[in-house]
């Protein structure tokens, strides 16, 4: 019933433990894949005491840690038939590191609990400790502990840690009437490479990289945070159900101009083929883990963010602290209207 | 493919939702489950920004902050049938924390990361939530944040988060010989409840309530810390096997003076019944979460410590960084001597 810590993992063995190794998790046993994940995972500056130890220990420059975490679990966050180890490794690391730069700050450290069937490949484990390590690595962070579990499906649980560097958290709750919305990064590519996969397509090439391997763009929380932004929301869950949460935490609505998106090609031709709107892709598409953010009408914006909607007042009472209710007014509207469809998701529904 | 994270809750119902709830989690739906879970959730101190936004920020009053995660899966870690709810938040908890004290840290809080089958009972979830609360409130600390997915089994992922108060954090690496290995806490309770529940029965029941929830000393932890400890370790997989992380990381020797340890009544029944010798459990058996710490010969220890053997030199060359291979000299020994019988545990064999 005990679990080992892979935490333990300092006491391991040497780098390089398993190179190639092409036989199970089981065969490699606990330890052994332990050491070999940790020989693939160097730590960064900010690392004060990494794995081997019964926790690590992280530098907080300014006496405030960030810190979120996210849950994946195989046959429901990813498939391993449609991505690789590496990007299950690589978007497991960037969609919680987008958590923490969109408050605002630069991820520090991440620390990684890994359940694994004792039947999988421990190729497989190793090439995601290498996606782990890259985007992690790519956003300025690394690894500093973990856990290492026998579970039925594969289940990734990730908690990232960063540091606002002295300056306060961007919260969702800020948005003020007469604010711009403005977006920097992809909308609606990895919905439209999802699409793709689930008909049992490989192509279009770039949105279906795009649903194995978002592209957050990390440094785009902090200059947020520096140019001002009243609000700030990773786009997870789709631009129109993420503006929604934003709305409702800062007790406004908010207006999304379908005129200033940019539907790329890709998307188009997705849509064309499955006779649908490629707008939705856009409005309600998540996992591109792009950054929203509402700045005050005078801000000006580096070229990388998009203003593609503004901050109105609340029609009538206040929203703030609420789920919508039947008859209330939608939070969000595009181009003045209500949306139609869905925006959002319930995992359990 | 998108997962709402617990952060978000923060945008849920009202307090007191779903009080006394009757259906499933999929009847009360993500939303309504991340709000009752919330509302149970009181924020402390050190938790600056609580659930309700991409990430929480807590205080880190030194510029550091000790962090450790921990996975349970339904099935291997607990079982519905063996544990109520409740106590498998309050040992998930436990666990965590344990590891914060076991660095000589004072918790401050807990992220947690819930996957539930649809079918889960949603009082089973706010029973668990319960436990978590109260567990951690006992430590000192708070719940600041999490995520809530579907997944098949229950899928618990807790990362704690603690402060050192300025003191240098106490690794499993500074063992001298020389010093002496003392332990806080109890040791073989868990594994007794476990053997009693593997077959079959409920008693003796305090063994049983040892197995379901665990009582770690967390206050020994700064405490060790502020004696001076060397070595500090949170004893999880068992006596022996942890004192052998110590002395590996440490490169020394341990032994362990069985006349000097505590064979509790309840232990000896449990070890009667089943014609075994006691003291197996109170070597091997995990999950007690007691603490165990070595220090100066000519440290002063309160009551509460119980020295239970001494740090000797390696016999050759240092150990420190590997696990032991064939024919090397035991890390640790029981009266001098080798101990025969497994001391570990590897999960995936």
């Amino acid at each position: 019933m005990t679990q080992i810590r892979g935490t333990q993992a300092g006491s391991g063995r040497p780098a390089g433990g398993a190179e190639g190794a092409g036989g199970t998790v089981a065969e490699l046993g606990e330890f052994g894949l332990i050491a070999a994940m940790s020989a693939r995972l160097p730590t960064g500056p900010d690392v004060l005491l990494g794995p081997g130890d019964d926790a690590a220990v992280i530098s907080a420059p300014d006496s405030r840690v960030v810190a979120t975490t996210d849950m994946l679990v195989e046959g429901r966050h990813f498939r391993r038939d449609w991505s690789p180890a590496y990007d299950v490794g690589r978007k497991a690391a960037a969609q919680n590191l987008a958590d923490v730069a969109a408050m605002g700050a630069v991820p520090t450290a991440l620390l990684v609990s890994f359940g694994a069937p004792p039947d999988l490949p421990a190729q497989w484990a190793l090439e995601f400790t290498e996606g782990l390590r890259d985007e992690t690595a790519e956003a300025g962070a690394s690894v500093a502990g973990g856990d290492v579990v026998a579970s039925g499906p594969i289940v990734v649980s990730i908690t990232a840690l960063g540091t606002l560097r002295g300056r306060p958290a961007v919260t969702r709750s800020g948005a003020r009437p007469g604010d711009v919305v403005a977006v920097c990064g992809r909308l609606g590519w990895s919905a439209a490479g999802l699409t793709v996969l689930g008909r049992g397509f490989r192509s279009p090439r770039v949105v279906v990289e795009a649903h194995r391997r978002p592209e957050p763009p990390y440094d785009a929380g902090p200059e947020a945070a520096e140019l001002g932004a009243s609000a700030l929301i990773d786009v997870s869950d789709g631009l129109l159900a993420d503006l929604g949460h934003v709305a409702r935490a800062s007790g406004v609505r908010i207006d999304v101009d379908t005129g200033t998106l940019d539907v790329a090609d890709p998307l188009r031709a997705v849509a064309a083929a499955i006779n649908a709107d490629p707008l939705r892709f856009v409005l309600t598409g998540g996992e591109d883990h792009a950054l929203a953010a509402t700045f005050g009408p005078d801000v000006e914006l580096p070229e990388r963010w998009r203003v593609v909607g503004r901050v109105l007042a609340a029609k009538e009472h206040g929203q703030t602290g609420g789920e919508p209710h039947a008859g209330a007014e939608p939070a969000v509207t595009v181009d003045g209207e209500e949306y139609e469809g869905p925006a959002g998701h319930d995992h359990f529904r």
